[in-house]
């Protein structure tokens, strides 16, 4: 790789924004033919059920079922996976899962309730959803620690049943993918995928259940369909391009940073690897270790690809800067590479997740740190959080009105509901007055 | 009313579960004429900015204004409209937004970390939106607890600014919401609506400033809008019509229960309103509140029609049955009107709140208890919550990594990236082991 193909950028520059919000920019393809194709299936399956899920297996995965038991995997064949495994990957793949369990421990939110003078009762209940869903993609993309990060924290949260859907083109089922889904506890496994397997979920089948939320990433099919079940079913975000921002005051192995943007850049070429430092030696000097350190690559033609059209090594004045610029962006990944990270943590308001310390590369917190990696891409971490048990969690309000408390409270109800014209509301309360109302 | 046009269900007839949903089905219409023009309104926005706005709103609120200057409503016009308000308005609006605010002050969630033996230290980082836009109709729907709702919780999760939007057709500026926006404390107000609105707030305009979240209500083109600009900012839950199950044992006033039954009828005629009970006398006793109370209703046709299209009173076995149905309907407001209500509410898995006890009429909750009256609609309480300060935070994960971490981490990362294909994230994690990787 000729290194002068990643961009290099400087905040003092004249169009220096310009160039940023140019190299941000990230629009997802509205393909109207998608959009038609999974109308279709979705339409197809709701009407159909299990009859048409066999139908697009036998169509998109090459897969002849005869009937949908045959699709099913069951709890032998993932324990069997697991057994099968090498004990090194196993062990790894345990201790990542006990970390991930421990870690969203943290999350689990309880229910509360407090009590007034008069004896109203006000709280939230907060419930486990009743079953949710796991999309895993299949081929290259299926990720047995994605199948952690995303069914480890419905389990924890306490879903009733999690049932997991994975496309095996021409019948290859990935060994460590199921392994991983018996030991996150995934209650059911259909070998389906695509917009049907999404449709399945949302519409329950004869055989696959009606869910209550889906989660899980997919190819631009799946992501228009979980788009259109959306309402039907809870999803989890869209997700865009995985991104990583690193912020460096030049005193961290230029290795390590090259091999830090290398890692996300790897993921697939439309991924987003930046690096902020005040220190101009040091972009040089990342930019030698990339160019020394590429060419031994297995991906090394995705991650060139990536980071020529959507990396840059960015000159910044000083790490107070780099920090507002960290926010301006809202990473996905946010990686600070310096003494006392947590000096400049205080100062970030918009991240997925945030890696601090010339220790904390990214790819710790992908696999086993313990935090989960399905994190707001595109800015979204604006107004998103890191997928978690309280997306499998929901709350009800509990009001339990005492009949002093009646008093008190149809009073104003009822001046308001008048004030907006609203006068059967305005009764309601009315009637619970001691006077008569 | 002739009261045999709110039909009667008995759970012990054939083809009940048929009927049941049957009657709870709804779908909101997609209107291809809506997507296309709120597409067209939105593109503009985002291209002309504040020029598209002022000219929409002269087309479709007939307010011709020069400049935004003069469509933004300042803090003096609402101190004012609210120093205009009935002294009894004006009393019962402070008290309930003290209420509104108490109550959520208990869902607001803190930043949390724990460090382990080696020093790695994990959490979350729980911080507030930037800037959240709220959406409020004009027109008859212009609501004045509305805002309080939407905007209490955003003010108490520490939203930095608050930018709301009001339609004011004609000119017509409502006091009451005038007034709530000021008690609320919300920051800025613009007298303009419409998909218009909804795209100033997603994109931002040279005088309106770009937010992260849009919540409120709104007619079929602000949904439509507000579905679009999702992801570019985050949104709330896009409502469907509003609901009641009412569970009781017989033994309240059936004249509360008639009236409670209204209170939601008279919202529109696709609210739905439905009873449980076991007591069949208890059924004719509602009818013949319903037949007498009807009349004198100012919003009679709208309830009439409701409890006709969309209505029941249902037979059910026992309690027991009626919990079970209300976890397949999955209301929006469930009241239980029976003895120790709690131990029926136990059983309850899905409702977005629960009135419990004869005194908690839903009205009590929609104006002043205190929990939020933004609820989900359309069994999406099986996924989703009330709104409240949770909306307004959002998570970033912490991850910070120690040498001797690292060692640890390091080993269990690289097998699992190599058991991925994903070296560079091997490399990244290897570089940190003191062995060199």
């Amino acid at each position: 790789m000729n290194s002068a193909s990643i961009r290099r950028l400087d905040s003092t520059a004249a169009g220096f924004g310009r160039e940023l919000d140019a190299l941000l920019a990230w629009e997802a393809s509205q393909d109207e033919a998608i959009e038609r194709a999974v109308a279709g299936i979705l339409a197809d399956v709701r009407r159909r059920g299990d009859e048409a899920i066999l139908e697009y297996t036998r169509r998109f995965d090459r897969l002849d079922a005869a009937s949908m038991a045959e699709l099913e995997i069951g709890q032998g064949e993932l324990q069997a996976a697991l057994d099968g495994l090498e004990p090194g990957i196993r062990a790894a793949l345990e201790a990542a899962a006990a970390r991930v369990r421990a870690y969203h421990e943290h999350q689990r939110a309880a229910s509360w309730s407090f009590t007034e003078d008069d004896g109203t009762r006000l709280g939230q209940a907060v419930l486990p959803l009743d079953r949710a869903g796991l999309y895993v993609p299949g081929g290259k993309a299926a990720y047995p620690s994605s199948v952690l990060m995303n069914a480890i924290p419905a389990k924890v949260a306490g879903v009733g049943e999690l049932i997991m859907v994975v496309p095996t083109p021409d019948g290859a089922r990935n060994p460590l993918v199921l392994a991983a889904a018996r030991i996150a506890g995934v209650d059911r496994v259909f070998a389906i995928g695509g917009a049907q397997a999404v449709g399945a979920l949302a519409y329950g089948t004869a055989t696959i259940p009606q869910v209550d939320k889906i989660v899980g990433p997919g190819n631009a099919y799946v992501a228009e369909a979980k788009r259109r079940v959306f309402g039907t079913v809870g999803i989890d975000m869209i997700a865009g391009p995985s991104e990583i921002l690193i912020i460096c005051d030049g005193r961290t192995d230029p290795d390590w940073i090259a091999m830090d943007l290398f890692s996300q850049a790897e993921h697939d070429e439309m991924a987003q690897a930046i690096l902020l430092t005040p220190d101009a030696g040091f972009i040089e000097r990342v930019a030698q270790s990339i160019e020394r350190l590429l060419p031994a690559m297995p991906r090394a033609a995705v991650i060139e690809k990536s980071l020529a059209d959507r990396g840059a090594l960015v000159k910044v004045r000083d790490l107070e800067e780099a920090c507002e610029i960290a926010n301006r962006i809202a990473p996905e990944h946010l990686e600070i590479s310096t003494d006392d990270p947590q000096r400049w943590a205080d100062r970030i308001r918009h991240a997925g997740a945030i890696f601090m310390g010339r220790y904390a590369s990214e790819s710790l917190g992908d696999y086993c740190a313990g935090p989960n990696h399905v994190l707001p891409t595109m800015r979204t971490a604006r107004f998103s959080s890191p997928l978690g048990v309280y997306d499998f969690q929901k709350r009800t309000s509990l009001i339990e009105v005492s009949a002093a408390g009646a008093q008190t409270l149809g009073r104003i109800a009822s001046a308001l509901a008048h004030g907006e014209g609203l006068q059967a509301h305005a009764r309601s309360a009315e009637f619970r007055l001691e006077s008569g109302g």
